[in-house]
């Protein structure tokens, strides 16, 4: 009864299903990932009425790596799946985008309230009448989940579900019960779009770390800034270009902050990863006598095995949860505002000049007589032909740490998993990052995965096919998994893979002979000639490029060498 | 100290990943599924030396179906996967294999444990320090979670994990830091085999529930047979075979137990499903006035949408975990013991002849004119080609529907995944099954997939050439995923999948042009061929054969639709 007095009194009744899909489409998503389900079918229908696209991905994992590139380029993604078979498949890029910081609204089909109730022994179930033990393990990857068990509480709990995820940027887990996708809630919610400021710090706190900061920063003979991943991922990045821009302080990115910062302007000095750090960036930022680090996660990977060399004291840590000068910390004071004061009130700074990076080919290439494409050539000779506004992305590989060599032009959006490295990810994470970029204008979103990687997830190329995308894909075709092979098992045949006709791949998942080009490149020659190939380099053109970029099986760059080799160690010791 | 004098105490030491890998061995593992990653890779090195073969699948998904066709055919198997990003992508694999009653051992290459004591912000963590929560997440769906964090423990840990696994038939979880993999554990162990028989009934008690049974069978006038999935898991097909021979009673099989009997036994009599059983067998079994159900598992799908209509008054249930007679419980009384006992004591019962399935083809589909492939036509079809010993393998879809209509010569294992039904599983399952075939002589494995299962899970195809297998695939072309359409979306777009040109694919994956032979059939005159032709169906060539099995995308086996109809219903029930 109190049900139904409620549903009454609704105004203007939605169903469930729709609440959720205009939720999505106000905060930005365009397009919904995943694959249909029995239990998620119905829901699926809503996707077209809230003017949403539906991608339709080959798996879920692959689904949840789309979307995970989407919400990387687009501030926020969904994904579809079904109860337990589909969730459970799509567990790891969920895991890796709550490690990363990337925000995905994770939309389960459940069966219904009642079937739950009974505890019937449904198909995608373990058999046991328990339907909370999948949830049970999304709690822990998730930073909220909803399960959808009330119609009285549904916008409520979606309301909410949305907003953690994007102040966290981190996935959330909502289940959607089958009989509970057209149950009525109150449309009226609608006409207040969701609150996703991010809560204001104490304006006392701050300004007292502001001063603290500004004390320091006055004081600094050779001050730099740092830029790593959470600027990205907790949306600072305007407020950290304005405070670079405007005090012209050195400024280094660590490679998981790659893209981050302008590349183009006169004070952007390169990547700092310790040891694996560009050329004399090491040497200026060990040297600095305060570091402003942004955003930093000093993972063994993104500071190229723990080489990293810079005193606690001589750093100001800027977070989203809390600031940390030297030792003193301020729980609470999030970055964003920090760094807006401090930019107002920036006066005059001690500014020695640092290493201005450039794409320069490496001395020892240039004069080397050898054909074949070699990681030191390949990467700085990519960033020439990179473009402004191009989506790159780097699977974790050779790819990954070669990029590090690569400096970008402005306005790139560069993507990678330097701390969750789960390979496969590049391919499936291309799809959803080639969607989100046609959704807003973006010309060209370029891949550079592994052979070993692509094996992973090969079959997202067909999702592109599908979606009409056209991303220009590169497969570093070296006989294996050549990043392993630096760590343990040199000439293993554990580290070998099967050898594919990587080209005929986009034919065989259906693609129109005139729809793909698709290339093989042995020789720098042949790179060089692509670079100037018109039609290849366009942002215009309606076709996908698939190259075959063919390099040596014992060639790595230079950083990931010394990577490598710190992993064998931590590996090997107790 | 201790521990150095515990090591020194050691006659015949062995490296703990050693005596992981000749356990496994001993149970009957001869080839090990998975992928590298850093933390596995030392112990990668071992899989030879115990006399084992590293499969190296294209994802950790797949490797655990793999995994799971692997055991069902041989009993049990084995996984490696990396910490984080590679156990978690097998998430699904293992929830089914839990689900289902498949034992799997998986080995999780871990971080060292002094990184795991010092919460180092490794590659593949959450980025929180915690190294626990992938295990906890496991922990749900595995029988035992055996962590090898202590020198001292890890051998008896290992032995608990492997016997647990077969005896209860489900997937254990062990994880494997990298600096335990060389740390010496006691190898005279290894002198006394694993105990891996079932604990014995109490003999008193199981006296009772036999005279109880034999009481029953004595006085029933129709008695009938019904085998299910759980005698072919928990073991027990021998003493299932035994009893069925020498009684005479008319013996049927639910889905998940198709495989079970010897369907060229005189008093075999077909599936029963409810309203989805073979032709005259509801009217059997439901007029029986006893049903001896050996390992019933009734689930929606097995039973055609809870259609099953058997009165438990009638029933007398036999489980590993117990007894039930009618109402009577006998909790831990096994039905390996019982039924030997109920078989040497039989005495005189009344018998009376159940229905004989065939595999004619129905009438309709003799005078139909049309050349088109129906799914009626088809599963009797193959009936008559399938040969002794095969491994069938059906995907959750029109397949693992329409098989309910095939039936089988003598001594086929059937695989499918009725219960957990995650799709992509069967081209997984298929690599693993055909290796495990192999290994046993067995020469035929073959699959049946639909266009959209396949797609999942295509690449461990590239697998199946890698190990030289040579299975049988059909590929059902109809155009997408026709079981989703006939539950809900008739023709929607998300029931739509990319058409592949499917077998390019092989070659595409690095097949030479002669080690596979490719066909596409469209009508029934083309499927009478390629059954006709020797080489396609030779159980001896070493050619992997790939048919595109046309069908209708509006076909379907009845007992799908009569199933999907009930689960459209459950869905919308509140
Ligand atoms: C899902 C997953 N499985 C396994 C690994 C372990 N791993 C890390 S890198 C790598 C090999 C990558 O090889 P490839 O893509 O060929 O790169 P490259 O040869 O350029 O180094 C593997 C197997 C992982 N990171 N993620
Ligand atoms: C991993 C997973 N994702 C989604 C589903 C939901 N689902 C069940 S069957 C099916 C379609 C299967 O289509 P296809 O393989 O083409 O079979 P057919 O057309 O023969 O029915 C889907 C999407 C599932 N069971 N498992
Ligand atoms: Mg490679
Ligand atoms: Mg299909």
């Amino acid at each position: 009864m109190a049900s139904d007095l409620r549903t009454q009194d609704i105004q203007n009744p939605v169903d469930v299903a729709e609440y959720l899909f205009r939720r999505l489409h106000e905060v930005g998503v365009r397009s919904v990932h995943g694959l249909p389900g029995d239990y998620n079918l119905v829901a699926l229908d809503y996707i077209p009425k809230a003017g949403l696209n539906w991608v339709g991905n080959c798996n879920e994992l692959n689904a949840g790596y789309a979307a995970d590139g989407y919400a990387r380029v687009k501030g926020i993604s969904a994904i579809v799946t079904t109860f337990g078979v589909g969730e459970l498949s799509a567990v790891n890029a969920i895991a890796g985008a709550y490690s990363e910081y990337v925000p995905i609204v994770h939309i389960v089909g459940y069966p219904s309230t009642a079937s739950q109730k009974n505890g019937m022994l449904l198909h995608h179930t373990l058999g046991n009448g328990d339907f909370n033990v999948f949830s049970k393990m999304s709690k822990e990857i998730s930073c909220a989940v909803s399960l959808l068990n009330d119609q009285h509480e549904a916008a409520t709990l979606i309301d909410n579900a949305i907003r953690e995820c994007w102040l966290h940027s981190r996935p959330v887990y909502i289940s959607l019960p089958s009989d509970m996708v057209q149950k009525k809630v109150d449309g009226d919610r609608l006409k207040t779009p969701l609150d996703l400021s991010f809560p204001k710090n104490d304006p006392e706190k701050e300004d007292y770390v502001v001063d603290v900061i500004l004390k320091y920063l006055h004081a600094a003979q050779n001050p730099v800034v740092l830029v790593d991943a959470c600027a990205i991922r907790h949306r600072a990045l305007d407020e950290t270009h304005e405070f670079i821009v405007k005090s012209g302080i050195p400024t280094f990115v660590a490679p998981m902050g790659k893209g981050a910062v302008n590349e183009t302007l006169p004070n952007y000095g390169g990547v700092y990863a310790g040891d694996g750090s560009n050329k004399g960036v090491r040497e200026r930022v060990e040297a600095s006598d305060l570091v402003i680090s942004i955003g930093a996660i000093k993972s063994d990977f993104n500071t190229a095995g723990f080489t990293y060399r810079i005193s606690q004291l001589n750093t100001i840590d800027l977070h989203s949860y809390g600031t940390k000068v030297r030792y003193s910390e301020y729980p609470g004071v999030r970055m964003n505002g920090v760094l807006k004061k401090v930019t107002a009130k920036l006066g005059q700074l001690n500014v020695e000049k640092g290493p201005k990076p450039n794409n320069d080919i490496p001395d020892e290439e240039v004069k080397s007589p050898e054909p074949t494409i070699t990681q030191a050539w390949f990467w700085p000779r990519l960033g020439q032909w990179l473009e402004k506004n191009d989506v790159v992305i780097t699977e974790t590989g050779t790819a990954n740490f070669g990029i590090w060599e690569t400096r970008f032009p402005a306005d790139v959006t560069a993507i990678s998993q330097v701390l969750w490295g789960s390979i496969g990810y590049a391919t499936g994470s291309c799809q959803g990052a080639a969607l989100a970029a046609k959704e807003l204008g973006i010309k060209r979103t370029i891949l550079f995965t592994g052979d070993g990687s692509f094996q992973l997830t090969a079959q997202e190329v067909s999702t592109m096919l599908r979606n009409k995308l056209n991303p220009i894909i590169f497969i570093i075709c070296n006989k294996g998994y050549t990043i392993e092979r630096y760590i343990h098992g040199w000439e293993d045949s554990y580290n070998d893979v099967q050898e594919w006709k990587y080209k005929e791949l986009p034919y065989a998942f259906g693609a129109e002979k005139d729809s793909v080009l698709t290339y093989r490149v042995s020789t720098k020659k042949e790179v060089e000639e692509l670079f100037l190939d018109r039609e290849f380099a366009s942002g215009d053109t309606q076709k996908l490029r698939f190259v075959e970029l063919v390099m040596a099986w014992d060639d790595a760059p230079v950083a990931l060498k010394s990577t490598a080799a710190a992993a064998a160690k931590t590996n090997a010791e107790n």
